[in-house]
């Protein structure tokens, strides 16, 4: 057996997970207490506090649940979906495809409304959707991972008001990186996972629920067929009595603590400009290159940028290249877009300018393998003009 | 905001979190990799591996499922049960309790044979039920943790196999303290926690399962009800393909890699044997005090000591001031036991001689503070007798 291990130190540019501030890292390494201990009840009320700031919320119902980020979408459709209810789902990527299976799952009366994986949803063709199938929930992703689109939620609370559904939102690529305004967009269920823009390590979901949705929740007919995501019994344990449901994963919480108040202590407005700028730097040097972006301007995720492949690219190679030669980690495109986009990820600890700039140079150098031919530094230049010129320091606000 | 999080140095003899070897915590500090890294993939077959070698199996599907020890029976019960399938479970404590629950969401027909909450279920009780429901899974607890009583596998298996059913194990709290021989005691779906005798912090679920039963698994005629826990994708990631399902929990699996190293250096047999000799320690301290045990001789867990509560005493008070005073964490009684018991764990890097006596020692000190009388330091005198005739050095064999 090898003895110890070491892993590389990766340039973390993937959909997740981001790279991780020492500070959580040191965080979970702490010496561990009991579920129940009173100081460990101290740091769950901090983390709920932390966890409402970034949602925006006053949302009682806030907490970080026992799984990744996926767990959290399997809570907000089997805590809030009973048999044949009818449930609206936007599909434009593969974790919209995702939603609508959960709900299949929950036995959900599911409607599907799409667009083309790398667009966002049209509220009207939502609408039109809803006047027919009457929905209790319409569920969307606000930051699709797989297609880097960024899809408009306030037009959508509406369209749940006038039905009196409940809106659920994806939010996993975009919380800490983008604003997430859960209170005033109406949004009633909202996850997250905490290893994109929030730069902790993957395992746990925030997760938040309003008001209304609580009393959805506690009006069912039929039991949550999840025990483990039952957020009757779970919000039990995060809530005044702390009542025993499961053991809470404790080191996973210290470090979800210190990566929280990270994003606190830089101001969201902050961050979000820095995903913003940073954003905007990669898509001038991957332009200057001769690459196209996969999404039109207006609906581009900063945190998750899809870029297309040239044709006579392989696509496999240059990801291995990137992470063998030069320790970054890139995602490929997932679903119908595989082989079409590289995904790149500017989440959180990631989204720096000297990422970016290495980025820059090293995909230059592996695409020259591969006959690809880009202006000599074209991209470096143009990135290292963007990002100079928006703000000399990161993390300053745009202007 | 307060500023550093500096938790307690806690001794934790409660049902789990056990303490944790700082290796683990080290562990978890290295640097973040992605999912698919090829050099996390290396990492995963060999915690892939060691856990083979833990559960005593060859099983191919053996794994660390993405949430606590109630993910890992969620999974067990959900992939295994379809809708109206008979599914038989012996209840004999809360978790039980909880396996029945479980399977009554997954729309099982549930039919449970009971013991009282103390006692192991009679084999004979069980093959009585299973002629009359003609089970397709029968389940049962093997380290009960609400109860402290450790339930003999080895003649259920007798009844699994005239009726063609499924062999379900709960050991939560018997992994890596006590003996667990998933194939040669003919267990087909096994689950436990990280955070009981395998020492590391709580957040992933061990889990293994036998071919017949994945077979059963790929003949389901509905989709698990569950897409986060559904083992047909999941071992699709941990398999040869690598393929993406949900982002694994990075830094815990790096924990746990370290936990397993640790048990399998000491070696399987010695560190039963420790758990059994520290145990017998506690016990021998327990009744010189004059408490007595709850459950009987032969039936006792060695991981986790279920101390009947005198009547006389307060057993919060008692809780309260052994966290506050001496820094042990023990547990209260869990459903009927409640108030009626202590439960102590004595798991994995909290099966010392140390904390033995310290417990004990400081255990005497708050029953007097309740007016029990308990001969002076007759305790730790009995526990420190057995201790010291049973072994010289901890680790070694017990004859």
């Amino acid at each position: 057996m090898s003895d110890d291990f070491n892993p590389p130190q990766r340039i973390l540019m993937g959909p997740g997970p981001s790279n991780v501030n020492p500070k959580v890292l040191e965080g979970m390494g702490k010496p561990v207490i009991g579920h129940l201990d009173p100081e460990f009840v101290r740091l769950m009320n901090e983390v709920q506090q932390l966890l409402r700031t970034v949602f925006q919320t006053s949302n009682q119902l806030t907490l970080p649940l026992s799984g990744t980020g996926s767990a959290g979408m399997e809570a907000a459709v089997a805590n809030f979906v009973e048999e044949g209810d009818p449930f609206l789902v936007g599909v434009h990527g593969v974790f919209g495809q995702r939603l609508a299976e959960e709900a299949r799952r929950c036995r959900g009366q599911v409607t599907t409304v799409e667009a083309p994986f790398g667009e966002p949803l049209n509220p009207d063709d939502l609408r039109a959707a809803a006047e027919k199938c009457r929905p209790k929930v319409v569920a969307v992703v606000h930051a699709e991972t797989s297609t880097g689109v960024l899809q408009p939620l306030e037009p959508i609370k509406e369209i749940c008001e006038d039905f009196d559904a409940l809106l659920l939102a994806d939010t996993v690529t975009s919380l800490g990186g983008h604003p997430v305004a859960v209170d005033s967009w109406g949004v009633d269920i909202c996850y997250s996972g905490t290893q994109k823009c929030l730069s902790c390590p993957p395992g746990l979901a925030p997760f938040t629920a309003s008001e209304r949705a609580l009393e959805r929740l506690h009006s069912r007919t039929s039991k949550c067929q999840s025990w483990y995501l039952d957020l009757s019994m779970v919000c039990q344990y995060w809530g005044e009595k702390r009542t025993y449901h499961h053991t809470a994963p404790i080191s996973m919480i210290y470090g979800l603590r210190e990566a929280l108040r990270i994003v606190v202590e830089e101001g969201l407005q902050n961050r979000w400009n820095r995903h913003q700028k940073n954003h905007l730097g990669f898509v001038a040097g991957i332009e200057a290159m001769g690459l196209k972006m996969h999404v039109s301007r207006e609906f581009r995720l900063w945190s998750l940028n899809t870029v297309a492949i040239p044709e006579t690219v392989n696509d496999l190679e240059v990801r291995q290249q990137l992470l063998s030669d030069f320790d970054i980690e890139i995602g490929g495109g997932l679903g119908e877009l595989q082989g079409r986009v590289w995904r790149v990820g500017l989440m959180g600890e990631t989204s720096r300018s000297r990422n970016i700039l290495y980025f820059l140079h090293a995909l230059e150098k592996c695409l020259r393998r591969q006959g690809f031919q880009c202006p000599n530094g074209a991209g470096v230049a143009a990135a290292s003009e963007i990002l100079g010129r928006l703000s000399v320091t990161e993390g300053e606000p745009l202007d």
